[in-house]
């Protein structure tokens, strides 16, 4: 169970491998920043001895089964030049056990940048609830990653801008629309309510599928969507300072030690006798020491969005609370009772140890032989560097993570070097909105759950400008847009399986989530004047 | 003053001109159909005597004063291939002589299909309550017409189907957003509520814009716009249905002798003594008497559209109910009481003598000089061939107009011959909905005032299903999705300047359409706390 709990972390996961791998691409201690470069090993580094991150994401749980289907899915759905006809093959995964027919719910799921299979084993909520609401599950990949290939391979799919192009947002949601309402046609159930989800950029997806097509779903669970992490919307130093605080909440101590110790791997990888030191402390399987503060940046960062109640076992297993475990590492150094090294440097090394050796298994750090085995990083790059420019990069003095100011134009000119091409940081919002959002959804949109936990930095970016507005508000039309916000919360934890260990308030979120859908489907059926 | 008030009748034209010319295409005597041929001289029949029809148009009130300003256009704006960074130059005509400043409203009016001032010049309605709201008027032309080509040239742009690709609808409303956004932030008026206005094809993008832009734009008023002429929306015999039941309205025998005069003027045109007394009858100034069944089916289809309640000067001066006096000269043969011939071809050349010369100016009847003075018809014919594939050409017996069956294999057909494409019958329903679209206003959308006359064909496929719900519902969201629904009204009279003739109908209407605006902005102030 453990294991199979873990992998719903993965969904946001190459979101912030961004940040994570600035370091390494730009041979020095940068913060992490969005809009870098290609290589994201440094983000991927596991204890040699761990195994592969695919391997524990694949247990999931039995009930977990799946149809694999396809769909010729065209190439442009805005323009129509004759190379916009083009079709690629879409790949969606489909479960009918539960539906109860023509008029029950599809529960659609808005696949993010990686394989979606990744996606079905993992967003246990799902598979959960469609039994209570005799949903039909279908799992939709986004194109370009997994199997769903424009220009028949990765390969040729990944070739230059002129066939990179067709990967963008609004594309995907067409896919979408498009293959929703063939799957409907099919099943000949043109009134059936569906319901996307997602979790991350999936749950952004999800969210703006309900905004521009209302018409082909009837609402949407958004969780942990970054919406406005765009520019102007969002501060831009808010990331770093949600992880800042999650460490300094455990201990003020933890985050000290943390942050005093980036000056002192910088001071030690100066001189050949603080990197044999290093060596020495940090047990590197192959002597690469220049990659520590990559160890150490990954971990602060996705220990602090996998701040998950229970254990886990995604890209490396976790404890339960994994902050809060490498926080009592750096207080407590268990080395330092034996006499030996109680310096910050081997007290950040406990905490390195218990992100990539939580089993315990693992005699040295080292990289992993696969660094991108379900295809997310050439994708998301992509994305990254020309619409998706999310607005996360900077880190403020007496941050957790060496201080970054904003920098606009250096974050452009990465993307510019990148692609070849201006990005576009304007774009997102001029599709899909953010400024004075509040007010916008109140008068132009329905059915639409954000959740956000407060422990995950993403939720900076979230729809929380209307905190708990859901159990306040007694108006109905506004009532449907809801801001499920829980202080105790990581990333997409509410789309995780459920655990027996789970704490009240996930139950509680869960439980919420579930009456709101039930609500929503309700009104739909009323509307509609027929009986589910 | 007669001049001034009918242009915004050539608002719609162009979206039937594809009906009218089907019959010269085909050298037959087909019913009207959308999608076949590329030349539209039938439908641009007028007496020779008569005059351009550019100069009827460019009589305008002097209060129609604009800036006429350019933007700077993505080409795609949905992909990021290297392609789509192209740009082009978009023409947008601005008077800010009435503007309150930055927080007073911006009337957008979103361009259709033809050179964007003849839409300010003929959009009466929005000239006239500007003041009255202290409004910003800005007229955006549409892509790919008049002087907003891309690739530099109307010849670059229409090349082939690798310049013209870019032509589409949801191009089309994301350069009204792109551009909005950028002339609010040059005027530093963030906050300013944009209103979208159109007629016909620009009625629909008006609707659109605000279902699929509820950020950019806060309202749209909607007139005329056939959002529903779409496969398995309408009933495709419809259309004409409307255009029988306006002249069965003024009297059966007129009906009755247009609806027989087909086969007499086909019988007629089958022998040299027949085409000789059709040349005496009709007058032709150039002998070519194969046109005379275009020029009637353009006289019939355009007189039901156009049958305003005032008399109109655009395309042909036109007398104030045109319908009826097309009957009337019918029904009172002025020829008769001479002794004269009063046979059913003659009494349908009378008809045909209202439409075409109205003021008695002309000996004969012709083509005009210049068959597309405004660039309307390359571009629609694109649109209609490719993604507006309205279905509103069926003709049923007993009709007006020679009986049509409805052949949706036959449309696809004349579509791919056209472009070399396959047409895409559903891409508009899937983008903009249109299935059990009241549900879906109701519950995802809100501000878009849908205005039909009854009198108008077009209304057949516009947004009356929820007919008067305006003055009769009492909640509050679904009663700002309002069907202003007109028994007497035709294509977008609501929208042209008033005139000291109109019928209390037409001016209450014009009162209702602006207590709706000011209610949406009082709204609209309230929601963002400040004052207008």
């Amino acid at each position: 169970m453990e294991r199979t709990i873990c992998a719903a972390a993965f969904l946001l996961v190459v979101l912030l491998s961004c940040h994570a791998t600035a370091a390494a691409a730009n041979g020095r201690w940068p913060p992490p920043t969005l809009a870098t470069h290609y290589s994201f090993s440094s983000a991927r580094q596991v204890m040699a001895a761990a195994g592969s991150s695919k391997g524990a994401a694949e247990h999931v749980p039995s009930m977990v089964q799946y149809e694999t289907r396809w769909y010729t899915q065209r190439l442009d759905h805005f323009n129509v030049a004759p190379a916009s006809y083009g079709t690629f093959q879409q790949r969606y995964l489909v479960n009918d056990t539960f539906w109860g027919g023509k008029n029950a719910p599809i529960f659609l799921y808005a696949g993010n940048e990686g394989d979606v299979e990744l996606f079905a084993n993992n967003t246990g909520f799902m598979w959960e609830v469609a039994p209570r609401f005799g949903a039909m599950l279908v799992f939709v990949e986004h194109r370009y990653y997994g199997a769903s290939m424009p220009f028949g391979s990765a390969k040729a799919a990944f070739k230059d801008a002129s066939t990179l192009g067709y990967l963008t947002t609004t594309q995907a949601i067409a896919d979408l629309a498009t293959l929703v309402l063939s799957l409907k046609a099919n099943l000949s159930a043109p009134v059936a309510p569906v319901l996307a989800f997602g979790g991350s950029y999936g749950g952004m997806l999800a969210a703006w599928m309900r905004l521009k097509y209302p018409h082909i779903v009837m609402g949407a669970v958004a969780s942990s969507a970054p919406i406005l992490s765009f520019y102007g919307l969002a501060d831009p130093y808010a990331f770093y300072d949600a992880v800042t605080k999650d460490f300094k909440s455990e201990s003020e101590n933890c985050y000290d030690v943390l942050r005093r110790s980036w000056d002192e791997l910088d001071n030690a990888l100066a001189t050949d006798a603080g990197r044999a030191e290093l060596n020495r402390k940090f047990k590197m399987c192959d002597g690469k020491v220049e990659t520590i503060p990559d160890l150490l940046d990954t971990a602060v960062i996705y220990g602090a969005m996998m701040d998950y109640p229970t254990s886990s076992g995604f890209l490396t297993p976790l404890p339960a609370y994994p902050v809060l475990s490498m926080c009592r590492a750096i207080d407590d150094n268990p080395t330092s009772s034996s006499g030996a090294d109680d310096d910050v440097l081997s007290r950040v090394r406990e905490a390195i140890n218990v992100y990539y050796n939580h089993t315990g298994a693992a005699a040295c750090f080292g990289a992993a032989e696969d660094d991108d085995p379900y295809g997310m990083f050439s994708g998301w790059n992509w994305q990254a560097h020309t619409e998706m420019v999310l607005m996360t990069s900077a880190v403020r003095d007496g941050a957790v993570l060496p201080p970054s100011p904003f920098n606009l134009t250096e974050l452009l000119d990465e993307g510019r070097n990148y692609t070849g091409l201006p990005p576009r940081p304007f774009w997102i919002e001029t599709e899909f909105g953010g400024f004075d959002i509040a007010n916008v959804l109140r008068r132009s949109a329905s059915n639409i759950l954000f959740f956000n936990g407060l422990r995950d930095p993403w939720s900076t970016g979230g729809y929380v400008s209307i905190l708990f507005s859901y159990l306040q508000s007694t108006e109905e039309h506004f009532d449907s847009i809801i801001a499920l916000v829980e202080p105790q919360g990581a990333h997409h934890v509410d789309l995780r399986f459920s655990n027996k260990d789970d704490p009240d308030w996930l139950k509680q979120v869960r439980r919420k989530e579930t009456r709101i859908i039930a609500r929503w489907l309700s009104q739909y059926y009323s509307d509609e004047g027929i009986s589910a």
